[in-house]
């Protein structure tokens, strides 16, 4: 059995990390940290776990960490992160980050959008753990820098596109939803029910969310050229989803089958990609709890312009599952490993 | 006194219509007519109203319901709204009509996204009911064509670019998400609670939407030059509220505040229009129940793009609100009258 | 025209207030206090004000405050209330008190519950806000006690049976399920969206809510004999709303016709009670952002016992509604002045 | 592999099933039939299927359909049960029926609250499926009668106390709120979003709700002596979930510790049984998606009442899981398999 821990475990991520790994079949979670609630069982802090897991939150040295597993979840936020990774892989651990911190390879751009980064010099070690795009370097990976939840979404209903050339990147255009695990389990009175519920709102408007440049150096990748891109998130009064609809011009006169022939062909053996057929989009709803990723898309004749539709469950494809189907792969164990279940509906 | 009617009044639009106008100080409710719950109390059918209306909900020949008020709102669906307006029409009397089918100045448009009109003739007569565009017309009108609710936040958010001319409208790009009370009072699957609630979706995706039409009819005429833009709508789980994102292209290298000013300069005077300050943005929850449009924008000097982000309360300002609003006009009433209660929030 | 304040404007009572205040045709709000957010428009605390009010919020000393109104709400917590409220009394204000603090007539069961009390004196002074109840002593109150949200809608709904002695006082259970603005906009983990949402649950279960001395006295009042309840709340995914469900055992043999002869009896000339017909129950949907409290009620001739259904929005007639009508009648104004607006649904 | 089919895959309960179903490891699902989505496939009907199951729904007869399968999960409405399961169990089949056509034991209560009975003969073979209290039963049975959601949540709440005989069985008052899914998933205007979000209300008042005579019957075998109830539903703005909050005098002076040592020593084996420590209370999120029941209890000393809070999933522990459970008995399989997931939260 392979023993696992979550660093930072009272967040929305650190218990859905939870809940997907106390019934994962090859792991054993060991530890569970969380400074604030220190001492407290874990099924206190989340009490769906109850039965299901034994775990005392403990706040423990990064030195008493490293003794408890073999591969770390680093579920904090950025900075925290930073501090934390660079022992845990210096004593031959194997590492999940769920932050931002090593995600971007340019430090400079790390340090516009963030701050100071204090360990620039495992950002190359580190490998960006989108599978669908980088499965072979995870399985050799010792950090993997667990993609955002916005960019999840966004860089796999494109990267078939961008592969193949056929769109203009100088106009796509990504309008994006989240549900308000997004915002975290910190106490604020943005993220009161009240403020939240029965309400929708756009926020970070004109390109000043710090996903964007994560979006274009992935984008920029699979285009083999600079992306520049538009991004607006907006706040959905549910718990769990991201639905992006993304617009872009085509290059070429393309016909749905066509289109629908690329993304076969690209994601046709993805253990976590769905597509959907003609005429149907995707729902949050429909991907609620479960890793996937359904993509629908609609050509509009009219002004030649592609639509791509693609929903997640934010902290599952976003952020958990994903870090989950990582680990396996890092693990040599199965892709979907812990990560069968069907997603919740209603 | 002036006497007003609703033709079909059980659905949400024709209860939000009975719930502005049964405390609108200079209007009597005459008559309110259902097939569906002929014989039963308005405020059986819409329990808020109870104490509010003593109306009972009628099946009326449109001969019996012409002599029952000076002023009707025609809250049915399209196709049922052109077999009533003509005699109406014909009677003298006044009309606001909130489906869709006297919204579209050129038949053939109609007819290609909807059915064959059975009273091309009114069309010409019928006013578009947008006071913000087309204030004095409607007061002279005895048919106006109130639009629709996505349009009326899409063309409010647009207008004084295109009237500056400072966007490129081969760009525009319209994400719309609306409230669940724009799928109407119809039992449907779709629409059920389970299937709704804590998800989100698009529909009618790669511009199917009969809505499209309408919105570019005007943005065209206040562009004059022909304008097709991409338009997505989605469904939040919410009741009440339409916010749309909309992007486009500058022609010219220009300010925030050189557009705050445009804004301003078309607006200072508009009763129901909100303009945000900079950094802010709509949400919809802070309109739920009145009859504000709240329109704030960003530049993204990276794209050179505005993004335009608009609210409005669907059934107020993008339906009986709006109504209200012009049979004011029509009438000589206050524009605002029975109109000035602020939004709900929480 | 009479000038009001309200101190504590930012909370959720406070902006319930100010919606309610500045469309008030015989108030005009001079202050709005918030130590929080003081030099922030009111507008931009409760956005859905923008356009309503140019208020300030301001953090003014009790002697500031003074000279700026005639009459106060006190929307903030108890405690503070009980600080604040004698200078203005000594300076010849009235004061509509929203928190706990004169509600209760015994002080050692004040102190009981919640702490000592610093103005004891002031006890015997203040008048229980609940109109229904105690109007005549309300007009010519100088500081009324505002009910706390469970109260009203608790005993409006038992008073009927009690003043006629129709049910066992010792059987009385009382299940109420309450909106999350009844949790304030302070930030707290148990009160963000994600806690709440698609949930619910009970707390404060056995006896221990603070509300339960409060509805205690007014029932013993009503019976004329002391009643000891049980009573649990419950956190409802909704934001406005409370629904209790009551249930007591019959003293005698009653037909559902002479139990509403009772209720209408009692109630036929209250503006704001509105009986559901026979075999019809309130929905807090229906009372939403209105100050109706809905009764409905059945007989279970198997066990002997009335169940009692009553339903208000806990911000309007649960407090802010409430208060504005309290103010109305010490003021000398019409009763339901400011307060006539139909709910909003849905 | 034992071959399942469901009959009647196309409701909420249906669709549950099926994602259970989908994941168990010692079932093959066979057949889904429905008469209104044959031809369709099963993840077409609930898109978050797909990839999951290739079934199509199919319209089969009642001898079509019993080659396919071992066992039957008949998720129809009651009458319609009882007209398709003594086929299937002449044929040999096992039955797991989540209709109320085998639930009551006693024929004339039956057809005083539903209709006439077709298969009356089939009553006494059916073991009621609460496999808390039938295991050794349910163990040996070819039908069992899976029990009602809110039969679930109120019988295992009270089934210790009865047991021991320390409440006053005509005292016990259930209060009960259930989440959307218990409606169905027919298409009617109260179940529409709109009538359902934000809003909560009680419905079959005053002791008429088909549950009743179910949770008394069960009441009286575990009290021995005839038990009668108050029992109020209502419908909350949630999709899945119960919680019931149950009232009863205690007969003797007895402390939370003994109360608590009686519910310890009846469930402490069950594994899907989870009690809440002292001063907790179950929440309807903390169940969600999974097969427990949490039970949390409170003594009010200054009323000698008992208080109990108990939730559980009314589609998963009160229907579909349930059902797998009972077939997991059945068919000698462990008790717990295919239902291992943990609850979802948020």
């Amino acid at each position: 059995m392979l023993r696992a821990a979550i660093i930072g475990a009272s967040g929305y991520t650190g218990g859905e990390l939870s809940r997907i790994l106390c019934n994962h079949p090859e792991i054993e979670l060991t530890a569970a940290t969380s400074r604030q609630y220190a001492g407290k069982a874990l099924s206190e802090v989340f009490p769906n776990l109850l039965r299901k897991t034994d775990l005392l939150c403990e706040n423990l040295s990064v030195d008493e960490l490293s003794e408890r597993a073999d591969l770390f979840f680093a579920a904090v936020p950025h900075k925290t992160a930073m501090d934390l990774v660079p022992q845990l892989m210096q004593d031959g651990k194997k590492v999940v980050d769920l932050s931002a911190d090593y995600r971007l390879r340019d430090v400079a751009t790390y340090e516009e959008w963030y701050q100071k980064h204090s360990s620039p010099e495992f950002i190359a070690e580190a490998t960006y753990g989108l599978p669908e795009l980088y499965r072979e370097q995870i399985k050799r990976a010792r950090l993997v820098a667990n993609p955002g939840c916005y960019p999840t979404s966004i860089i796999l209903g494109l990267a078939p596109l961008l592969q193949q050339g056929i769109i203009d990147p100088s106009t796509i255009i990504v309008d994006s939803k989240s549900g308000a695990t997004g915002a975290g389990r910190s106490a604020s009175v943005g993220s009161l029910f009240c403020e939240v519920h029965d309400g929708f709102r756009a926020y970070k408007v004109g390109g000043t969310h710090r996903h964007l440049p994560e979006i274009e150096q992935e984008l920029t990748v699979l285009q083999k050229s600079d992306v520049k891109i538009s991004f607006t998130p907006h706040l959905l009064p549910i718990s769990r989803g991201i639905l992006s609809t993304t617009y872009a011009n085509l290059n070429v006169n393309v016909s749905y089958e066509s289109v629908h022939q690329i993304y076969t062909d690209t994601y046709q053996d993805e253990p976590f990609i769905r597509l959907l057929p003609k005429g149907s989009f995707p729902a949050t709803q429909h991907v609620r709890g479960a890793n996937f990723c359904d993509i629908g898309y609609a050509i509009d004749q009219r002004t030649n312009r592609i639509i791509i539709v693609s929903a997640i469950d934010n902290i599952v494809k976003g952020a958990a599952g994903q870090a989950v189907q990582n680990m396996n792969l890092m693990c040599g164990l199965s892709e979907t490993c812990g990560l069968e279940g069907a997603p919740f509906f209603p």
